[in-house]
C-alpha cells in the first residue's frame, strides 16, 4: 500500500511499545500488590477446616466460564458482520479484552484494597475483571473501523480506570444493587463509547462507506456471537449475585426476558422492514436487549412475568432505535455508532436501571422475606425503606452517565493526540491497514483500496 | 422482487402480529399462573433452614447451559447447511425456539400444576422447556426451506401443546423412563414432522433445486452445530435424571455411544460413498445418532459396553438412511425430508426407545441395588415387574408414534390454511423472500429469482 | 478425478474396515474389562450413604465439558484455517479423537487397573482420554494435510499407547507432577508429530503450496477454535487436579498467563511484522502458549505474578518461532510443521516443563501449609526433598522427549507402509481426495487439480 515511509514506521512502533509497556507496568505491580486469596492459597485454604465443596470456585466458576465465552467469542464475534473488519474485530476484542482482565484486576483490587494493601484474587474478582472488559468491549463497539489498536489500548486504559471508580461510588459508597450491570456495564460502556465517537467524528466517513456493511457470510460470523451471548446471558447477570436462590432467580428472569426481547425484535423488525422483511441487524442485536434490560432487577422479586415484559420492551425499542434513532444520532448529533451501542447497551441499560428503580421501591419484607437481608441488606437493617433505595438506584444511574460522559470526552481527546496512528477516512473498517490479509481478499480488494490511497494521503 | 403488492402486505403483517399477540397471550397467562418455586423465591427459599449448596441450581445449571446451547447454537447452526437459508435457519430457529420455551413453560406447568392451580418455575421447567424447543426444532428441520417464520409459529403453537400431553401421558400416566427423550424429543418430533411434510409435499419443489445442497462454508457452519451438539449430548441426556449416580452414568453411556456412533458413521459413509469419498451430510447428522439412541436408555445399568454397541448401530443405520433411504421417503411417500430428520431422530429415536424396552426388561434388583428406586421406582416397590416395565416402554413409543402421527397431520391442515404466507415453490431454501440480504449475494442470485419468478407468480 | 482404479478402490476399503476392525476390537475389549466405578453404578453408590453432591461428577463435570469443547470445538476450528481442507480438519479431527476417546480408556485403565482386573471408569476416566486425545490432535497438526485417514488412525492406534505408558511412567513411578499436561500431552504431542512429520518428509510438497495458505474466511473459521480453546484453557488444566484450592488456583493461573501470552504475541508480531502489520496465524495460534506454559507449574503456588511472566515469556518465543524458526524448521530439519505446533505446543510445553521444575524447586512447608499434601505428597511425607522433586521433574521431561521422538519415528515407519492410502504430494491440503465437496468448490478447483493430476499419477 502506498503509505508515507515515516506513517508507516509510527505505526510499527506504537503498538508493540504500547503492549510492552503496559504488560511491563502490569506485571511490576502484580509482583508488588496482588495475592492469592483465602481460596486460592493452599495454607490459608487448608488452615480452616473447610470441605472442598464449600471452595466459592463451586458456585461461580460455570458462571464466569459462561461469561468468558460471552466476552470473547460473543463481543469478538458479534462485530465480525463488517465485511472487511472480521481480523480486527476478533483480534481488538481480544488484546483489549485480555489488557483489560490485568488492567481491572488492579484497579478494582485497589479500591476495595482490605487485606494489608494487598489485593487478593479468585473466581469472584475474575467475574469483575471480565465484566470490565465488557464495558470496555461495549466502547469499542462504538468507534469499531475508527481507531486504531494503540489507541485502543490506551482507551482500555482510561476507561478501565473509569469504570473502576463509578463501580465502587454505585456498589460501595451509594449501596446500589446492579449485579448484572445495567447501570454500570452497560449504560456506562455505550455512553463513553457514543460520547467518544463523537469527539472522534469523522465528516468524511462515507469514503469508507462500502465496506460499513456486511456481506452474507460476516452475518453468519456475527450470529455466533449473538447466539452465545443471548444463550449465556443468565449465567452474566447471575454471576455475581447472592449464591442460592439469588443466581437461581436471576437465570430464571434473564431466559424469559430474552424469550420475549426475541419475539419483540421479530414482531417490530418485520413491522418496519421494507416488504415486512427482516434486518439481520435487528435479530443479531436487539435480541439480546432483553438480557440487558435485567441487569439490574434480575436479583430482585421482579416476577416472571416482569421479566417478559421488561424483554419485550426492551427488544422492541431496541429494534425501532436501530431502524429510527440510528440515522438521527448521526444527522443530528454527529455520533457515528458503527455497532448500534445506544440501542443494544445505551437504552435498554437506562431502562434497566429504571426497571430497578422500580423494582426497588416497591420492595417489601413480606416479598423478600429473610431473604431481604441478600438482595437489599440495608433496608433489611432498617437504615433504608425501599423508596429510598429507589432513588439511590436513580442516583446511581445518573453519576454512571455522568462517568461515562465526562470519561467519553476525555477518552475522546486521548485518541486525538495527532502522533497516534488512526486509519485515514477512506480505510476506516479495513483490516489490511493492520493485518497481513491472505491473498484472495487483497486481489478483491486492489481496486477500492488503491484507488482511494492517493485521496486519502492527499 | 416482482411480487404482488396484495401478497406482500399480507406477509408484512402476518409475522409481527402473530408474534404479538402470542407475546401478548403468553405474557397475560404468566401473570396469571406463574410463580416462583421454593428455590427460586427469596422468602420461601430462606424460609427454610437451607444450606445455599443444597439449592437444585447448583446440580443443574450447568447441563442446562449446555442444553440451552444445543438448542440454539446446535440446532441454528446445524440446519445452516443450506446455501442461501442461513439467516432463515439461524433466524427462525431463534424465534421457534424463544416462543417455544414460553409456551412449553405454560402447556407443561398447567399439566403438572400442583400448588394451587400455580405453575412453579425453577432450572428443572427450564430444561423442559428447552427440550420441548428441541422437538420443535426437530419438526421444522423437516420443513425447512418450505414454511415461512409464521406459519413456523403456529406450528410451535401447536406441536408445543401436543408435546407436553405426550410427554404428560408417558411419563406421569404410563410411568414410562425417558430421560433423554428418545421417544418424548426425537421420535416424537421426527414424525410430527414428517406427517407434516407430506401433508405440505410440494410436488413442483425441483423449482429450487439448486439452493437445495450447500456450499463450501456453508458446510464448516453447519459444522459448528454438529460438534457442539456432539460435545454437549451428554448434559442433555442427563439434565433430568436423578442426581448422583444417575447423572454420571448416563453422562458416561452418552459420551460413549457418540465415539461409536462417529466411528460406524465414517465407516458407512466412506464404504458407500462414490471412490470411497465421504459425505459431509452423514458426518454433520449421523455422528449425532449415538446421542439419541440412549436417550431412554442412558440412566439405567445399559453398561459401557451397551453404549459403544447401541451408538454404532446408531451412526450406522443413520448414515445408511441418508444414503438409501431419503431418496425413498421423497419418491415413494412424497416426504421431502429437508434435513432428513428421519435419519437423525426418527430412527435412532425409535431405536434408543426400543433399546429402553430392552435394558428395562433386564432390570434386577442385583445390578441396581438401592438404586433401583431411582431408575425404576414402580419396579422397587414392587407395583411392576421388569417385563410389565418394558411392555409400558413399548406401549409408550406407540402412543408417542401416534400423537406425533395425528399432530403432524393437524400440523399440516393447520399450515395449508390458503391465507397464510408460504414460500411458492421456485423460492423455498432462500433467505431472500423473508430477509434483507447484503448487496453480495442479492447480485448473485438475481439470475436464478428474476427468472423464476413469473413462473410461481403465473 | 483421474485415478487409478486399483488405487481407488483400496482408499474405498482402507478407512471402513480400519474404523470397523478398530469399533470391533475395542467394543469386545470394553465388554470384557471396563465397568462403571462405584460412582456411576446404581447398586455401589447407593450402597454407602452417600450425599448427592459428593459425587465426584459436580466437582469435575463442568470443567470436563468445557475440555470437550476444547477437543473437538477448539482443535477442529484451529486446524480448519487451509482454505481446502476444512472438511478433513474438522472430519478427521472428530475421527480420530472419537477413537482416541474408546482406545485411551482401555489403555489409561489397563495401566492403572486395581479392581479385579477391571478398568472403572467414570468423570476422571473421561477428563483423562480427552486429554489423550489432546495429544494425539497436536501430532495430528504437525502432518495436516499430508496423511490420509487411515493412515491417522494407524498413528492414533500408536500415539494412545505411547501417551499411556509416558503419562504412566511419569505420574505413577516418578512422581511427576503435571496437571495440566505441559510434559504428558503439549511436550509428548508435538515431538510425536514433528519427528514424525520428519519421517514423512516430502521433499516435492511445494506441488501443493497454492493451498497451504488460508482465505479470509477460513481465518475466522480458525478464531472459532482460537477463542474456544483460549477461554476454556483454565478448565483444562485445573480438571484433574486436586479439589478445592488447587483446581481454584490453576484457574487463577492459567486466566492471567493467557492474557500476558495475548499481549506478548500481539507486541512481537506487529514487531516482527511487514509494515508493523499483525499476522493472523501469530493470533491464531500463540495467545493461546500462556495455557500451555503452565500446565505442569499451575497447581503449584506460582504466584500471579509468576503467571504473568511465563504467559508473557512464552507467547513471545511462540510467535518469534512462527515467524523466524518454523522456515528453518523446514529448510534445515526437514520438518514440515503444518500447524506450528512446535512453536504452540513445542517449545511452550518445554518451558512449561522447566517451569515446573524451577516452582517445584522452591517448595516450602511455609508456602503451601497443609496443602503441601495435596501438591507434592511425597514431599510432604518427607520421602523427598524439594529439590528431589525438581530433579523427577526434569527427569519426566527427558523421558517424555524420548518416549514422543522414538513413538513418532515408529508412527513415520508404521505410515510409510506402501500399501496405506495417502495424498500425493500435488493433492496435499485438498479436502476433495477425501470429501465429496459440494460444486462451488469443485468448479472453482477444477483448474489446479485436473493440471497436477498427470503429474502425481506417473
Amino acid at each position: 500500500m502506498a503509505e508515507s515511509p515515516h506513517r508507516a514506521a509510527g505505526r510499527r512502533l506504537q503498538l508493540p511499545l504500547l503492549c510492552l509497556l503496559l504488560q511491563g507496568a502490569t506485571a511490576i505491580l502484580f509482583a508488588v500488590f496482588v495475592r492469592y486469596n483465602h481460596e486460592t492459597d493452599a495454607a490459608l485454604w487448608h488452615w480452616g477446616n473447610h470441605s472442598n465443596a464449600d471452595n466459592e470456585f463451586y458456585f461461580r466458576y460455570p458462571s464466569f466460564q459462561d461469561v468468558h465465552v460471552m466476552v470473547f467469542v460473543g463481543f469478538g464475534f458479534l462485530m465480525a458482520f463488517l465485511q472487511r473488519y472480521g481480523f480486527s474485530s476478533l483480534g481488538f476484542t481480544f488484546l483489549l479484552a485480555a489488557f483489560a482482565l490485568q488492567w481491572s484486576t488492579l484497579i478494582q483490587g485497589f479500591l476495595h484494597a482490605r487485606h494489608g494493601g494487598h489485593i487478593c484474587v479468585g473466581v469472584e474478582s475474575m467475574i469483575n475483571a471480565d465484566f470490565c472488559a465488557g464495558a470496555v468491549l461495549i466502547s469499542f463497539g462504538a468507534v469499531l473501523g475508527k481507531a486504531g489498536p494503540a489507541q485502543l489500548l490506551l482507551l482500555a486504559l482510561l476507561e478501565t480506570v473509569l469504570f473502576g471508580v463509578n463501580e465502587f461510588v454505585l456498589l460501595s459508597l451509594l449501596g446500589v444493587k446492579d449485579a448484572g450491570g445495567s447501570m454500570t456495564i452497560h449504560t456506562f460502556g455505550a455512553y463513553f463509547g457514543l460520547v467518544l465517537s463523537r469527539v472522534l467524528y469523522r465528516p468524511q466517513l462515507e469514503k469508507s462507506k462500502h465496506r460499513q456493511g456486511s456481506v452474507y457470510h460476516s452475518d453468519l460470523f456475527a450470529m455466533i456471537g449473538t447466539i452465545f451471548l443471548w444463550v449465556f446471558w443468565p449465567s452474566f447477570n447471575s454471576a455475581p449475585t447472592t449464591l442460592g436462590d439469588g443466581q437461581h432467580r436471576t437465570v430464571l428472569h434473564t431466559y424469559y426476558s430474552l424469550t420475549a426481547s426475541t419475539l419483540g425484535t421479530f414482531a417490530l423488525s418485520a413491522l418496519v422492514g421494507e416488504h415486512g422483511r427482516l434486518d439481520m441487524v435487528h435479530i443479531q442485536n436487539a435480541v439480546l436487549a432483553g438480557g440487558v434490560v435485567v441487569g439490574t432487577a434480575g436479583e430482585m422479586m421482579l416476577t416472571p412475568f416482569g421479566a417478559l415484559a421488561a424483554g419485550f420492551l426492551a427488544g422492541s425499542v431496541s429494534t425501532l432505535g436501530y431502524k429510527f434513532f440510528t440515522p438521527i444520532l448521526e444527522a443530528k448529533f454527529k455520533v457515528q455508532d458503527t455497532c448500534g451501542v445506544h440501542n443494544l447497551h445505551g437504552m435498554p441499560g437506562v431502562l434497566g436501571a429504571l426497571l430497578g428503580v422500580l423494582v426497588a421501591g416497591l420492595a417489601t419484607h413480606e416479598a423478600y422475606g429473610e431473604g431481604l437481608d441478600s438482595v437489599f441488606p440495608l433496608i433489611a437493617a432498617g437504615q433504608r425503606t425501599a423508596s429510598s433505595q429507589a432513588m439511590h438506584q436513580l442516583f446511581g444511574l445518573l453519576v454512571t452517565l455522568m462517568f461515562a460522559s465526562v470519561g467519553g470526552g476525555l477518552g475522546g481527546i486521548l485518541l486525538r493526540l495527532p502522533f497516534l496512528d488512526s486509519p485515514p477516512d477512506s480505510q476506516c473498517y479495513e483490516d489490511q491497514v493492520y493485518w497481513e490479509v491472505p491473498g484472495e481478499l487483497e486481489d478483491e480488494a486492489q481496486g477500492p483500496l488503491r484507488v482511494e490511497e492517493p485521496v486519502t494521503q492527499a
